[in-house]
């Protein structure tokens, strides 16, 4: 993706320094930064701090970690110790586990393949969404008007992301697409994240409260909606950032269709329905305060909420597959029903 | 509605001083105020700088205004003079019109006619929202999950409120409800007026991101939802503040009773249907931008979105009579063809 002009991967291994460098999510949007880590605790430590975020992104980097301790130190209790450490790091991220297995086997031959498998699970993301995106884009017509929900860009992803690359496949080709940018309260990752990518990129966009995306539907004004994932189940509901189900239900309410786009990685063949994912329930701080900077670019942590009032914060839903028009994937545009046989 | 475990309305006159007392609702929620004016400018003035808000509360503040007027001069000259001034502060709101026309009538009489109208307008406004809270209180079960939008409490009237006046009337019954506040971006009524006044009388509740509506639905635990309404038009639309319409087409879809709650004045028989409300756009500074108080109770105002993207921010949206359950109004529960019976 674009920033200020020049090509980014969100988190990129140079192999002649052994040093990983990723752009700090931390900071962003009020800040472009970009880190280097010149040992795998340190790569492991950013994916433990939320320096890099999203499901594709921490599999590169975990991957790429694995790698840089491939070449630290040829003593196997050391490596199976850095294995330990990054798995550790973020124990619920199912593509940490696969990277860093992936990349262990390779290194079992030499130190080179273990690089080079860490580069090919960063590349097959990135590829993977490039996919996902020239799919997405036979969906789109010209000046189309989008509405998406939370960040499923390029950020979360090592390029072109889920929700956002058919976007950037169509911005690409000139067909001028329009986003709706849902805030997506209360992390607002719609409006710090998707926002900032769609900015930097010069794709047309305006941020809307979560509230107006029916008032935009009633009057005509979307023509589709699509959001990411974070996991699918065999049936094909959809657990996503809170909120998600909402606008399916607003979609189908107008007939407008609502897509999810994901690699396929994405689905838990596993598990038969939603009603399964347990839901993470969230500190209420989030909801009740918000940080960010002044004009001064000082940052302050402000309340939002009446004081002595307390809040709930599930951070997911699960949206039933009835809702979900179609699967924008990396093996092409698949109806609910239709996920299981490409298993 | 109590404060600090006293009682208060929004606004009162004391006719043995000609004061004007009220509370200051530009310091709410992070502090409470009441701030007293001593003639009619600056009872207007408080209208024009929203110190005071809220259909009902307004309409009673400039009565009382204008009754001001009448005990500060004899000269007719000078009080139409007032009266203009009263009803430029905020000209498109129509309880203000009703308030200074009906004052203005009776002290052709005498001031203390007057006096006593603005009284009885402010009284009349009190006793209605009282009358909503007691037919509201029926349609509420022992321990019944309720959810709200914005504020159309005590606040936004001189007592009790619209939607949440069935939850004090059932709240002071003993059946201990729950109310989920949405937080109803991008002003945050909900999390800044509702938390407080909830808090205040000590109902239980919290406050949610307006995305995870759906997902308390999902679960069963909502048992019905209350809004109030800017304009309830003849055949049963409502304005409300936006995101109202989102909360109707979700508890539709969950076979969840939505009411509107509103004094009968609300409705504009004189227009048809909400297919000719005009919508007003705000600045989208609401959106971007976020002022609130740091620990120190030092106030910032900080961004919310990421720099350089704008959004788009509709104030209001219309929920067609279709998704309406019933009206909970000062005559009694009315089904939105109904409305016109009652005229």
């Amino acid at each position: 993706m674009i920033i200020e002009g020049k090509h980014y991967r969100t988190v990129w291994f140079d192999q002649d320094t052994n040093v990983v460098s990723m752009i700090n999510q931390i900071k962003l949007p009020f800040e472009f930064e970009i880190v280097h880590f010149s040992d795998y605790r340190q790569t492991a430590e950013a994916i433990r701090n939320m320096t890099v975020r999203g499901a594709g992104a921490i599999g590169a980097t975990a991957g790429y970690a694995m790698a840089q301790a491939f070449v630290e130190t040829e003593d196997w209790e050391l490596r199976q110790e850095a294995r330990d450490f990054i798995e550790n790091t973020r124990p619920t991220a199912v593509n940490l586990f696969y990277a860093t297995a992936k990349v262990f086997e390779a290194g079992r031959a030499s130190v080179s393949e273990a690089i080079g498998m860490a580069q090919m699970i960063a590349d097959e993301d990135a590829d993977g969404c490039q996919r996902i995106g020239e799919y997405g884009n036979t969906l789109i017509q010209h000046k189309q008007r989008i509405l998406t929900h939370c960040n499923a860009g390029w950020l979360a992803f090592v390029d072109y992301g889920s929700a956002l690359s058919p976007v950037y496949a169509a911005h690409n080709a000139g067909k001028q697409p329009f986003v709706y940018v849902d805030e997506t309260r209360p992390r607002g990752q719609g409006a710090r994240l998707t926002a900032y990518e769609l900015f930097q990129n010069e794709v047309e966009h305006r941020i809307i409260a979560d509230n107006a995306a029916a008032f935009y539907m009633a009057k005509g004004d979307i023509n589709m909606v699509i959001t990411g994932a974070d996991r699918i189940t065999a049936n094909g509901d959809v657990a996503n950032k809170i909120g998600t189900m909402e606008k399916a239900i607003l979609a189908k309410e107008f007939g407008i269709p609502f897509y999810v786009a994901a690699p396929f990685s994405t689905i838990d063949f596993a598990m038969e329905s939603g009603a399964l994912i347990p839901i993470e329930e969230r500190d209420d701080e989030e909801l009740l305060y918000h940080e960010g900077p002044d004009e001064q670019n000082t940052i302050h942590k402000v309340r939002m909420a009446s004081p002595g009032s307390l809040g709930l914060n599930p951070a997911f839903d699960v949206t039933p597959a009835k809702y979900i028009k179609a699967f924008i994937t990396d093996k092409g545009i698949l109806k609910p029903d239709e996920l299981k046989q490409f298993q």
